[in-house]
Order: structure tokens, then sequence, then C-alpha cells
């Protein structure tokens, strides 16, 4: 879920509520706050707890909340967790600390130390690009050993990987194992994963539903109809700006313009301009209808 | 300069102000801390303030102390910084936010937006490797007409972007060029540079006392004798371990080893176990006089 | 195909017959040589030729012959390209340069000069983890308006870049687009691609043919079975060496066990060493009768 | 040395003439061809040859030719190196076969089985950016127990791996160590190497001597003005184009422009369009005089 902000350490309120309730509308089984498309890691703590309390209070069960508690420092990973438990979410998703990189032996002693600190089950959250070191499949299939960890999203966008960890499985048949990208959530599904968490779902929430359920259904007919759609969606409207930072802009754009919420962006990144705002309109109304498909 | 720990959110204060007489004993011209080496990202905000405090306390004037702001989270640097500037601190450092990377663009406008929260003045920090994003010569040229901003440490340890640098000095003959990696201190001030921020300097802070002002009197004999030196405890002890973090297992435990501080180190990594700590007293042992060179 | 050679610069002549035999048993619908698994850039220009020509000869036609010709060298690679047309290949391959990276306009314009001096059609091969450069969807788009390209081979392991390019099909419904990486076969045809080049299938033809099938029937319970085998191939075979090269020695030297070919490696690379031959011949033991599924 | 070309495979041979003794007049103490900005890699063989007959008999002996005969196919390279030492060449230049990466192990194997295949002596080059693999000094040190391998050329950039190098000197005082990227030739040599092979060099000749020459009397001041000079090509010639291939573009056709030889480019690359010649143009006219410094 993004981050809707009114300003530098202010949330948007209203906004908050309006996107979780489109959100929830559009039938998805959960919410992921506090990961990479909601700006986790350039919110002050402050207002990190601010979220989570708010969106635990807004949510009301509906579906299990999930934060991200991935932080450089452990002391202050251990605080988001805690604040996370007090509001009652469900569960706990942690990348690698992310500034010196870790060997994997470091790896899975910083997840033994900091698991017993944690009051909610944990996945783990596998992000190379952003965090410069994966959970190898090794790491992976021993945090499997731990009950307390109960799943793990890949962000890799590298499929082989996910086959690696669908290999795994059969060590912990209740694992949820999560597609990030999602051009890659049909994909991921006929893998043997059990879903994923689609930052396209913050404006378009039903056809990702679909899209899983087609993909759980082994609809092949209907998976490539609405995949096809999912990369529409990706390959015009992620693509107005050009920097890493385009997916959140123009999502947050997009909602912006539907009313639903702020499109602010925290520091370092800004909200799109006139011009990409412009861009970002014509191919709303082009894309129009796509969260209607029956 | 290092963080000396006692626990992971404790700070060793008597190693703290051992550490600091030890490496000011050599004559260093300035402390900077909450650095790389200083294992800021991995310090809680409370632990931070702590030793910004203690720390300008106990130098007492006696050198400037830069203090490391580079958060992924913009409030969370000024806040670092407001502390800095009410502890007595001299100047501020920042890295580019290292989780989502920047578009150059993206940090010039950071930078711009940063500058006029800090009460002090600011060394911008290239460290792409860890950073993902470099500032590049455009950004630092364009930052140079800034005149809170005084100037930028480079740790990319490429000499040629470092050489490029130099040649934008005329811009501002008063800001300060400095070197992160002490293999090139002296390469760094004969190519116009003015300085080094040297890890090794928590250990043996009059070796590259030394190399630096026979770099600056363009003595090369004793330069390159100086030079073997540095390369020696580059070859030899940062070698002990194998990962990213050896640098600083290997230099706290060679204090710890000599009595100035405790070797503890920040999640997500552990200080060095036996084996390798005994191979570090034998380099130590061997090394022996190093920093008494005359 | 591999390359079997029973010296730095000779074929093994009887290994390739039986390679080929062996391979085409397995119902496979085309053969690739001189690719990244042929170890074709290691290969002198005689012993490519004379490969070209024997294959050709020993192949008669039953499935078409796709040979590589990639190459830093303009000149060497339409020379590659002539011997195959004399030989009676049916179409080529190529990747970018390797040396000095393109950037995609260089890329395009050396298609573009390339193709004119062929005699046969052309598949373009994506392989950026080796030549350093991708062939962008621009790119790829722009190709597709000269007939005499005719697909794309994938090995960058991107599934989201395949998805990209799968979608751009619609403009010509006649191209092929081909999946390197064997775990990624059945991915490749749910998403609409037309096929696989899978070393492993060197080894298990049939494996992959069958997987093949099944994906194209879209049933999706043998899809799992089949492709859980690829994977135990995968993961146990392919990491018995732990180097880039692993892959081809190990499907040489388990077609050396099988009396298929010989596993002399071309330089830089060396056959397994026996340590390494007795846990592939262990292995093989477990896989045995992994080809015979019905 | 460039390879002046005046079409896909025709060497300008009246422009190669010009160009060696331009380039000798300027007081080089070596010609370097068939590396990276001689376009080695994007060369018929045959043409390859054709250059190494030529240039050993314009040069006569006036100074040593070094010929590169990297390549990623064995028998290729000892086919040049055969050429080279029957034309009079006097010693040979070996980077990492670029196709499929080296581990270390493998590449000191590859080594070692080369060497005994070669008439000269052999520099190794270390060009990790388009080879993939370096040559680690572990690598390094066992090839000096070799006394055919007589030095190194290293183009990493990496100025700290150069005086790692340099710190093995003392096994083999009678190898040479030389600098690639012109920008680090005076670092170079304070850091005990004995020379560069500038791409420079074929433009500006005496510039990049009378740098090396002050360097190695220690003349600083000297030193820093030829330096600055040096960064002034770099920056303002080099930054024409945009691509890798930038600054072979650049020098050809700047060298085309003074009449010294034809500006055509290998394949996958083309010589500058109009619009970059122009400002070739400016930026020599502004140059002007700089290789004239006394």
């Amino acid at each position: 879920m993004l981050t809707p902000l009114s300003d530098r350490d202010t949330l948007d309120v209203a906004g908050l509520e309006r996107l979780i309730e489109h959100i929830l509308a559009g039938g998805v089984h959960g919410l992921f706050i506090l990961g990479t498309t909601g700006e986790g890691p350039s919110l002050s703590y402050r207002l990190r707890q601010e979220l989570i309390e708010r969106t635990c209070r807004l949510v009301k069960g509906r579906v299990p909340v999930l934060v991200g508690i991935t932080d450089t420092a452990f002391v202050e990973s251990v605080k988001v967790a805690r604040w996370s438990a007090d509001a009652g979410a469900d569960a706990l998703v942690v990348a690698p600390p992310y500034y010196l990189p870790e060997a994997q032996p470091e790896l899975q002693e910083y997840i033994s130390h900091l698991v017993p600190e944690l009051a909610l089950p944990l996945f783990l959250y596998n992000m190379p690009a952003l965090t410069k070191v994966a959970f190898e499949p090794e790491t992976v299939r021993q945090a499997m050993d731990d009950p307390r960890i109960i799943g793990l999203k890949d962000s890799s966008g590298n499929m082989t990987y996910f086959h690696r960890l669908a290999a795994l499985l059969k060590h912990r048949p209740d694992w949820a194992l999560l597609m990030g990208p999602e051009e890659l959530l049909a994909d991921a599904i006929f893998a043997g994963g059990h879903g994923g968490v689609n930052g396209g779902a913050n404006l378009f929430p039903g056809l990702y539903v679909k899209l899983f359920e087609a993909a759980r259904a082994g609809d092949l007919a209907r998976v490539r109809t609405l995949h096809a759609q999912v990369m529409t969606v990706s390959e015009r409207l992620y693509r107005v700006g050009r920097h890493s930072s385009a997916l959140i802009k123009s999502l947050k754009c997009a909602l912006s313009l539907l009313g639903v919420c702020n499109d602010f962006m925290a520091e370092p990144f800004q909200r799109f301009r006139e011009l990409e705002r412009q861009r970002v309109r014509e191919i709303l109304d082009e894309l129009g209808p796509i969260d209607l498909t029956p």
C-alpha cells in the first residue's frame, strides 16, 4: 500500500481512509504497509507509528495487515515491530539491513537474533536490487526451521529463484510464498506460489485479484486476457517517469487524479510535475474501465 | 571514528573516551562520527544522539567534529543535524538516501531542500558502492554554488572521479576535498585534495597523519615508505575476515586487544570469533611499532 | 547443443554423431549449435566450420539446424554465416558483439548492417549477462519490421522482459519467441512463447520435450510434475561445480559417463576432475530414469 | 594505438604510416596494437595479421611493438601470437577470455597453458569492465613465478588494486607495471608503476610523454600543470559522444580532422556524424597548442 502524505511529515488522513476502502473494495486478501511502494524507509518513525495505528484501526480486521520493519538499525526495527503488535497488526515483513551488505552467515545470524524480539509472525522480503543482498535458498531453507517465520515475498524478479524457493515448500507446507512484481503474479501461482503483493493494486485492485483467481483456477485463457491488462498498466503508466521512483510517482499521481489521495512524495522524491501529470491523465482515460473487467 | 559499543544499544563510554584520546594523540585534524566505519546506519537514534553529545563534550573543541546525518528519511536526518548543532559539532556529512536510488536531478533537489534545514555547514559524502548513487561531477559543480556546502568526502575509490572533482575546485577554492580509502590518501593530496578520512586512523592515527604531511610536503621517498605501511595494514589486518564488514570488525578487534575499547558490533554484524581474534593478535604483534615511525 | 571435443582443436566426431542421435531420439524440434552451451566463442573458426558441416550432414534435415554467429568481429560473423548457408543450415542466431558494449542505437545499426550480409533468416539472442547489452524491447520492436529476422531467444532469465516481448508478438504473429533458461520453459509457454532452447536437453531431451508439450496443452498438473524434475536436474547436477562454467562441465561429464561423448572442454575451461566426476556419477544414479517419464 | 581503417575490412595503409610517425615523433617508448582502443576484437583475423606485419615493418625497431592477442578462442590467440613473433614484434598482451567468465583457478590454468605456446614474452592485461574477470593479486603473484610473463597493464581504474600490485613488485623487480587510464598516469608513477598505455597519445603523444617524465622526476608542480591538460582532453574531447565507444570515436575523429588518418570505425560502431565532428573541430581549436607545451 502506498502511504498518502499531505506534507513531508504529515499523513493524508482522509486520503488514507479512502485508499484503504478503495483497495479493500477490490477484494484483496491483505494489506502490506511500509514496504518499498509505501516509501517505508523515507518516512519518519513518528509517521510510521501513526500509519500503523490508523491503518489497523481503519481496516478493523477485515483483512490481515502486514507491516514492513526493514531498517538498517536493529533497535528501530524492533520498535516498529512493537508498535505493530500493539496496534493489532497481523504480521511483520523484513528485508536485509541495506547499508553495508551482509554475507549469508551474517544474515542468518541477524534473522536468528531478530525473531525472538518480535511479538508477531514474520515474512522475509527478498529485494536484492535495493538491499544488495538476497536471501539465498540455503538461508530460506534454514529460516523454514523456525515456525515464527511464515513466508517470503520475492521482489527479485528472478523467476528461477522463485522456482527454487517453491521447491523448498515441501519442508513447510504452511508457508506463504508471495511474488513482488505484478507482471509475474500469474507465473508465481503456476509455479506453486500463493499470491502477490502488487503495487498496482493500489489503483486497480480488482484486476490483480481477478488475475490471481484465474491463475489459481488454471484458466489459462482468462489469465492471458487479464495479464495483458497488467502489462498495459506497466508499459504505459509506469513508464511516464524515467527513474526508479516512477512506479510510486505514477501510482500516486493516478490516485490523486481519481480523487483518492494526495500525490505528495516523501523526500528524496517529488511528485510528478504538470507535464507528467497530464500524461498520466491521458493514460488513465485510455485504460479507463480496466478494473471493471467482469 | 568507530563507535565503541558494549551492547546492542549501549555505548562503551569509557572506551569512547580512551578512543578519542588515542586518536587525538596521533595528531589528526578532525573527527568524523556516524560514518560507515562508525556503523552510523546500524545505531538507534537514541544512541546516535548520545554519541554526538559525548563526543563533542570529550573533544572540547580540540579538533572539528563532523557528524554523519545520512538517512533514508529526510526528517530523521534533520533531527540528527539539530542534535549535532545543539551539541556543538562543527559540520555535517550527508550521503544520498540509500534505499530507492535517486537520479541526479532528484538528488540535486534533495540537497537543495536539505541544506536550508541545517544549522551547520555540510560535506557531501560520495559512497556509491553503498548508496547506489554517486554525486556526479555536474551535481557537485551545482552544489558548489551554495556556500553552506563546504566540501566532499569521496569514498568511491575511483581516482579518475577524484581528479574530475579536483578540477572543479577552481570554482570554490575554499572547499575541502577529502579522500575516503586510506590506500589513496597520498594520491589524493598529489591530486590537489586536502586530506583523508581514514578508518585505519582509529588504530594508527600517527601513521596517516605522517603520510598526509609527507604528501603535502612533496616528500616522495617518505611517502613511499609510509604508504607501504598503510598497504601492509590493509593487506594484513583488513583481510582477516572475508566480508564487507571485515574492515570494521578487524579495527574494533585490534583496539580491543590494545585495551582501548570494546569490540562489540552493532547488528547485523558480530564481532570476530576467537579464531579471527587470534589472527588479529598475531598481525598486531608483527606490525607492532608501525605507529611510532618518526 | 554441446560441442563434443577430443582435444583443444579436435571434434569428437563419433561423439558428435551419438550426441545428435541421442538428442533427436528425445523428440526435439530443432538443434542450436555454437551457442553459449556449445562453447561457440571458445572454438577456432576452423573447428566451427567443421562442426557446422558435420552437424548438417548428420541431421539430414530431420529438424532445423540453427547456427550461432555471434562474434566481436563483423567480418567473422559473416564468414560463419556463409559456411552455415553453404552447409544447409536453416537459420542463424546472433547476440550483440560482446567486448565494448553498444548503446541501443549502435546495436540497431549493427543489426541493420548485418542482416543484408546473411543468406539465412536470423534469430536475435538476448544474453545480457554475457554480452553486457540487452536487446531492449524498442530494439526488438524495430527488428520486427525486417522480415529476415524471424525470432528471438531470451536467455536473460528476466521473465518480465519476456512478457514485454510477448506483448510485441502481435506485430509479427510469425515470430518465434524462445526461452533460454530451461527452468523457465513452462513459464515461457504460458506467457505466449513458442519454445525453449534447453541445455539440459543434451542429456535428457525427452524431459524438456514433454514439459513443452504439457505446457502447450495447458496441463498444469503434468507441468508441475515435469517441472519438478527439471528443477531437480538444475539443483543437483548443475551445482556440482561452483563457477559459471558448471552447467557445461556437468552436462559434458554426465554424457561422457553415459558413453555418449567426450567431456573435453575448450579453453579457458577444463573438464571436471575425478572428485566432481564421482559426484556426477552419483547424481545420475539417483536421477536415473528421469527421461523415461511416460 | 588506434587502427586506421578505410573500410570494414581494409586498413588505411597511408594513415597507418602517418599515425605511427605522428606517435613516435611524440617520443613514446613503445607501441601497443590490437588493444581495446585499437578495436582489436572487432577486426577480422586477416586484418589483424596485416596490421601486425605492417606496423612492425614501419616501426623498424625504433620502439618495442606489443601485440594484443586477447581472444575467446585459445587457438586463435596462439595464431595471432605466432604472426606477431614472425613479424618481429617484441611482446604479447593478453586479457582473460571474455565471454563466459572464469574463476581465478580457471584463469590461472588458462595462463599456464597459454604461455608455453607463445614465442614472445607476455604482459597480462587487467580490464575487468570489459572482460568481467580481473587478475586478482593472488593470480598476479602466481604469474610472477613465470619468467616469460614480464608485466601487467591495469585498465581497471582501481588505484587501490594498482597499489596492491605495486606492493608485489618486490618479487619481480624486472616486471613492468603499466597504467591504462591516462587520467591516472602520474598517480601510477608515484605508486611505483613504470608507465602508461594512453589512448590519448594517439593524438597528443608529447603530452603524455612529458607527464610521464615529470612524474618520474618527482616534479610535482609540472605534473599538476600537465595533468590538468590531460584532464581537459578527457573532459572535453572524450565527452563528445555519450557511449562507451566515445573515446575511440573522438580520437579517430580528431586525427581525421588533423589529416593523420581515416576515422572509419569497425562494426558494431560508426564514426561520428557531422554534428559531433563539428564539436570535435571546435574542441581541437580550443585545445590547439596542447602538445607543444615545452
